[in-house]
């Protein structure tokens, strides 16, 4: 009961102080975000050791409670991660910064001249799990937006993001940004969170950044306003009309790239006219890339000598963040469109086809983030979209889809002018 | 309990059969959701007797149950409430369609086009109290961005909503809208607002309409993404350098024009320079216009013969929503600006100023959705804004700020087309 109330203390304490900060952020222009941006970046190569040092508590710890290896992989901190986090920072002072821009204006007939600003969101709250390196990712990108951070990150993590809130909060200071404006809430009691997820008089927006279950618990309890991001269930739909080889090089990169991430593919569908002669290749080219494949009774009756498993109802729903794919022949583009809508979750979803009425209805007719014609769902991305920074990738309609950038971190302010005029 | 289930069993059935509906809305064309949005018009003066029969049945209810004078008036339709719901579906029928507009579009240097594309949310459910025009009016705004709705209204008007979305949406199913794109939640159970809450994989967004608490309730208990609309603690702040004339007028304005609704001024703040001979005009003419006023001790100093209250902190907080103003004498700019950060509901705000950097900073450093250089809180409107139409006005940042119209009812989906690129 103690330590609740010192995480609601710290947390309280926290985001009020980066509500202050974040109003007189706001008006802080590009040239001084960006000398704090390059500042942070120096101060975590010249203060390298102490965040090694913080890493290696936190591994040690790690290794004692019996984490996975991927998990300690995940969780460590050496010179060239360091490096690649001092390069993003100098990229994202690279960046243009949105605040300011003015989206739209015009007159009213009784003179009153509107203007709507892009102007930052105030104070962001970011809960995410082990990887230290969204700390620092996450703060410039909030920084260069004009927002206040209030960062929640896993207890495995502590010390390394400690030590990096640190490095990086100083260094802002030093270059005149607000004090707090960077905060890390150092209570890994879980009270903190669920505080954090109801602080709506001084924190404007979370994200949560981490698996499913994390996202959920957040979407769940918050009553601030959540960007929700992660899940990708992606589909390549090969229709009748495509090009065989074309489909097979973007089945493979979907899938096989980076089958961790979200953007990767977890089912085939393909079109039955096709199904026999594609099927035929691609289903070895897969085998032989170590690809698990769960298939519908046709595709099985197609496997020739390749094994395919038999796809459950609850296959069609799985990300399975692995080298397994389901694979299923449907009838029509109908079909495919039926089944991406029904399991799919709205993330990236592509058509393989040479015929131009099939690619305009797929693209009308899914319902996703991002739909492809003749491309890699693996594209959905901040970089590849040329934002040149992501802070996630929105899996809901409100406010942001997809990759968000720098902008999805803004939102408008009108700025009336008149001279006199009462309605 | 039964009834609990059957409000569930309500809700899920009318939600999923929009959530299919939304996905064949989504590609009707203008012409055919102007058609529709006529046949509504005329099918609501065809079917007046009906409609009006089924009113004076709630107002029958709300006789019964004693509710006040003020809610039956907002409850009672008449012929000429219903031509207004007419002309306000072929307002709307004019408006342009917001579907489809490419909002950007690039090419990447791998030659994938990128085109950022608006579409519908796809289902919205609209949780609002008394005023029977809310269903109709939310159902063509809805409809003309391509949205199902998922309506629940008060109980006390739900004889009148039934006739109503009856009416309409047998007018719409004439025109080929799909059956389900507007429906109305029957039950008047709390079980089945509550479901509607958290009814993630159905509804897109919620917006609620009406009072504090039920605004309250639903960002409470909502899982589904909420847009916040509704209170607005306004401020009109009287600068050091202000005409005193256009001062008074817009005071006036602000405050007596219209003090039930959120656009309307609570606290009048004024420079100390200009207190005495300021407050000496303009606390008379606002008594002469039935203002109650409260005031800071500096303000009730110069208040001579008039009447002044002392203002409690709570006032300064208050949302009158009446002929009641709280009047604060300050000593700067600074002051003004961190009163209305700390006091104010981030709704509408204005300065009244000859100081161009007085003007600038007010617009820099206030938080809200909309600030203004002389003029009036009470332009804080979708028409007087020029959009055509105002489904609420968003209190929050996220999604949509300030005057909602029908591009505030739309997200972006990326279209993204290749001939073959992999990453």
């Amino acid at each position: 009961m103690q330590i609740e109330n010192e995480a609601i203390t710290e947390v309280e304490t926290k985001a009020k102080a980066a509500k202050e900060a974040a109003r007189r952020l706001a008006t802080v222009g590009a040239a001084a975000k960006n000398a704090a941006l390059h500042a942070m970046a120096d101060a975590l190569s010249e203060r390298c050791d102490e965040l090694l040092e913080a890493n290696a508590r936190d591994i040690g710890a790690a290794r004692n409670r019996g984490l996975t290896p991927h998990l300690i992989e995940r969780l460590t901190l050496n010179p060239k991660r360091i490096d690649a986090m001092r390069e993003g920072l100098a990229q994202v002072a690279t960046l243009p910064d949105p605040i300011g821009e003015i989206v739209g204006g015009w007159r009213r007939p009784n003179g009153l001249q509107i203007n709507k600003m892009r102007v930052p969101l105030g104070v962001i709250g970011i809960i995410y799990e082990s990887r230290p390196n969204v700390t620092v990712d996450a703060a410039a990108l909030c920084l260069k937006s004009g927002n206040a951070v209030v960062l929640r990150g896993g207890s495995e993590a502590i010390h390394s993001n400690v030590a990096l809130t640190n490095v990086i909060a100083q260094a802002a200071a030093g270059q005149g940004i607000p004090a707090g404006a960077i905060a890390l809430i150092e209570t890994t009691d879980r009270a903190a969170a669920r505080h954090l997820m109801t602080l709506n008089q001084y924190v404007d927006c979370l994200i949560p950044r981490g698996g499913a279950s994390l996202i959920e618990t957040v979407v769940k309890n918050a009553t601030v306003p959540v960007i929700e991001t992660g899940t990708g269930n992606c589909h390549i739909y090969v229709d009748a009309n495509a090009d065989a080889e074309m489909a097979t090089r973007i089945m493979m990169n979907a899938k096989c790239s980076r089958p961790s991430v979200c953007n990767a593919a977890e089912t085939l569908l393909v079109h039955a006219d096709v199904a026999e002669a594609f099927l035929s290749v691609a289903l070895a080219e897969l085998h032989r890339a170590g690809v698990e494949v769960r298939g519908c009774p046709e595709t099985r009756g197609k496997a020739g000598e390749v094994p395919v498993a038999a796809a459950t109802e609850e296959d069609y729903f799985t990300e399975f963040n692995a080298l397994t794919l389901a694979v299923k022949v449907v009838r029509s583009l109908d079909e495919a469109i039926a089944h991406i809508n029904h399991y799919g979750t709205r993330h990236s979803e592509a058509i393989v086809t040479q015929d131009y009425a099939a690619a305009q209805r797929f693209c009308d007719e899914v319902d996703a983030a991002a739909v492809y014609v003749n491309a890699s769902t693996r594209f959905t991305d901040g970089f590849e979209f040329g934002f040149g920074a992501e802070i996630g990738i929105s899996n809901q309609k409100l406010h942001a889809r997809g990759p968000m950038g720098l902008e999805e971190l803004t939102t408008i302010k009108y700025v009336v002018r008149g001279d006199g005029q009462v309605r």
